[in-house]
């Protein structure tokens, strides 16, 4: 393929984008296929001869459309938003289409440098603690990390590096295996499963706490776990507080956490996946306070802030917790930090993505005031929605947070279970469940940056439906028989994927 | 932005691109800049209103091309390839477009399907065991991650995992974290940082073994250390070789290592981050004899298989052996594997791009034929290169394997040191050096797709150019002062970074 086909090749493929955008609401927003239904659409060997490009849109459309689940569509309300903006996907293609990787500074100069001012660019669009950003005085920073499942093993692996040099320093008498054997960290049982993952893959058992009736983590048990554990011998070193849970968008209350982590000495980081990006409306903000206390913070631009994915942003107070657990030949000595930061010190991976470009594009086309916009128009579509509920007396808005509501049908617990198993039999509309106070919820996003009022409309009618047919048909069994157990698609469960 | 001025952008963005490559050799392959350039160029602080994305690829121009470090260009001989095609890159575009992402297979069915087919055409190009495709009877199969640093980390977890749970069952005394304490991992001083990294990460001490004179790893020494360790109560459970070297592309013999590795019952991965593409020429496959000895093996599509950043393709023989390491609800029930995977419990992140369509349309566009094509040009270009510099008295190549080749300047070493001082500071070609056999080497590598003959003869001119010039104005210097000293920027050593 020469350049002049690229040209051609790629501005259909934009055409091709632009068209299933302003279409989208044609798709249904579940596909209509079984496991394994690729097989019969795609030769099991490469082919030998390369094809001219002109094939490969015309099987997109035949063989990847009818196995998609579209997350861009109004009626996926399941999850949190894939964020999508026109700006940040052409920044992305660019970064794509220059070609350049980072490794360490010299090797892409633009790519570290951007990435430095795009960190401090959005802490301060969040108004997160001064020492978190490059440009403050300390060595505190941010960067661009694929997902809250690396940001979060990151900090556990810094936690546990920092932990063991502190201890020893106590305790001369104990080698580091020793020390690493007796590590412990802690998190609610409402935090995301990569939270335990990621104290599985450290090797740092996790002790998910049992959070309160909103799903918070209960300050009272933290410091119960870590007084009880500090009398066993073992050593606190990590705790995660959540803002804006994975299930029902609730908010650990980081001043009242964060003083029991100061006075035991335990690294608090802040998950923030999905809520971070609300706090730059300055009307959310009182749900970070404390975030002061916090050694680590870290938000997903790719949940709720219009940047396709991956871009997890993360910031340390002290950056050097990270190169020294990651830098096989540790620099002890002092970094200069009014030059650049050398980013592969600070993850897992060597090589990176200019992840920053598609940041630069959207901030500067939307602006603050543009984003603030767009996070005021989805938490009102929830609010929207919470009314028409509402007025609804079949139904019960259990939580309410952001973007997001946990509804059910009144009564026994099978009746929202007949409901979610209906809406994913017809596909017409995504949505998944919970568990909220013991009882089956039915978890509802706004997700896509085009769902409307009307989009809601079709959503309730949807679902008033389904509820009528089920109570029609079944009122008889669900009163009589209340212990009966309705099996539903493992897929739809929150708790098997999130 | 709506969408059609995002196709107006996304189209001019396209056109950008185009031209970068075409004029690429009028660029200068590094930059002039200096650590913190960017904070002239760029606000401090977020605009508050959005601006028209008109200014946005002026800027490109203005403030990101200037500090770029040119990786597509041909005069970019450093490290090995960023992989790039236009293919891929539209691919690559069209995920994007597309907005949706991986969790588990209903969120993107698609998504799976496409991948599960994509890794048997691969693993069917580079002729590797069937043990390892997704299509064969048993449990393996393939996946793609990020970068090697992930696959080795992951792999490196499941042995973990694997090794404990084998030990428990021969030594019920024992608990978990007396295992884990005494596990030990094997490599070669030769391999790549990110096998190091893997062992400090997963807490498994990496004994990195000194390999012979080419940079191999010597199966004596790996079995003399796992007898000693065994002797000492540890418990051996990963080795990584290595096939294709990041310092002069060496190959560990698998057929020795292999046997050593199954008859101590320890994982063996196989690290053919760069080396795995060439697989796909025939005439390349001898040296990946003794694979079938493998657990695990990966190759990096972005290094030298024409895939952008980032495509790592890994393999293994039982995905139980992940599965179980990562699942947090761990499924010990059977899998149907005539069905699809659950790729989200194969790695650390949950969500993941759809990085098969990608290989898709590269695979497709040029066909088996076109990528043995491209491998041989870049392969037949290094021989060129080599017999330019045999020709010349004054250089000796020590070493030539696929597309690099390492060579120095005969006589004191710091001929060669101040040889590579002159290029990084004329940056008219950008090389990196190494230690091969106690001497400083130039390593070069062809990276570019577009590197020619011409290309090649500009290399060599500016080289001898810079030669002429160190014997001309140092002779007397280097003949006196032998033990003088040349210190030379850290940032080119290859060991400090890769």
């Amino acid at each position: 393929m020469d350049v002049n086909e690229f040209r051609e090749f790629a501005k259909a493929t934009i055409d091709y984008i632009a068209d299933y955008h302003e279409n989208i609401r044609d798709k249904q927003v579940l596909p209509d296929i079984s496991p394994g239904y690729i097989k019969d659409k795609v030769p099991s060997d490469p082919p030998k001869e390369g094809e001219h490009w002109g094939n490969l849109l015309k099987d997109v459309n035949d063989v990847i459309l009818p196995g998609l689940t579209h997350w861009q569509s109004p009626n996926f309300y399941a999850y949190y938003p894939a964020s999508y903006s026109f700006p940040s996907v052409v920044g992305d293609l660019l970064s794509t289409g220059l070609g350049c990787v980072g490794l360490n500074w010299i090797t892409g100069p633009a790519i570290t440098e951007l990435e430095v001012v795009m960190m401090d660019w959005l802490g301060k669009m969040l108004d997160i603690p001064l020492a978190f950003l490059n440009c403050s005085e300390g060595p505190g920073g941010g960067i661009i990390k694929g997902t809250a499942s690396e940001a979060t093993l990151v900090c556990l692996l810094a936690a546990k590096d920092k932990t063991v040099r502190r201890v020893k320093t106590l305790r001369p008498d104990l080698c580091d295996s020793d020390i690493k054997g007796k590590l412990v960290a802690y998190s609610s049982d409402h935090s995301n499963s990569s939270i335990e993952k990621a104290g599985l893959i450290g090797s740092v058992p996790m002790r998910l706490l049992l959070s309160d009736d909103e799903g918070r983590l209960n300050p009272q048990f933290l410091k119960e776990a870590i007084e009880q554990d500090l009398k066993l011998g073992l050593f606190p070193c990590y705790v995660v507080a959540t803002l804006g849970t994975t299930g029902t968008c609730s908010f650990d209350n980081l001043q009242e956490i964060g003083p029991i982590c100061e006075e035991f000495n335990v690294w608090l980081h802040v998950d923030a996946a999905y809520a971070g990006a609300a706090f730059v409306c300055p009307e959310y903000r009182y749900l970070k306070n404390g975030l002061e206390y916090a050694e680590s913070f870290n938000f997903n631009a790719h949940k709720f802030m219009l940047i396709n994915f991956d871009c997890s942003i993360l910031w340390v107070k002290n950056a050097f917790n990270l190169i020294n657990a990651f830098t096989v030949e540790r620099p002890y000595l002092k970094h200069e930090y009014d030059s650049a930061p050398e980013y592969m010190h600070w993850q897992i991976p060597l090589g990176r993505r200019f992840r920053a470009l598609k940041l630069w594009f959207m901030i500067r086309t939307y602006g603050v005031e543009g984003i603030r916009k767009y996070i005021r128009k989805q938490t009102g579509l929830i609010n929207y929605f919470s009314e028409i509920l509402k007025k609804d007396s079949r139904f019960e808005v259990c939580c309410k947070n952001l973007a997001l509501l946990c509804f059910r049908v009144r009564g026994d617990d099978n009746l929202t279970k007949m409901l979610l198993n209906k809406l994913y039999e017809r596909k017409q509309i995504y949505v998944i469940s919970y568990t909220y106070k013991k009882n089956t919820v039915i978890r509802f996003s706004i997700n896509s940056n085009e769902c409307s009022e009307a989009d809601l409309h079709f959503a309730y009618t949807e679902i008033s439906n389904q509820v009528d047919d089920i109570l029609n048909k079944n009122f008889i069994v669900i009163t009589k028989e209340v212990n009966f157990k309705i099996e539903f698609d493992k897929s739809m469960e929150l708790e098997n994927i999130h």
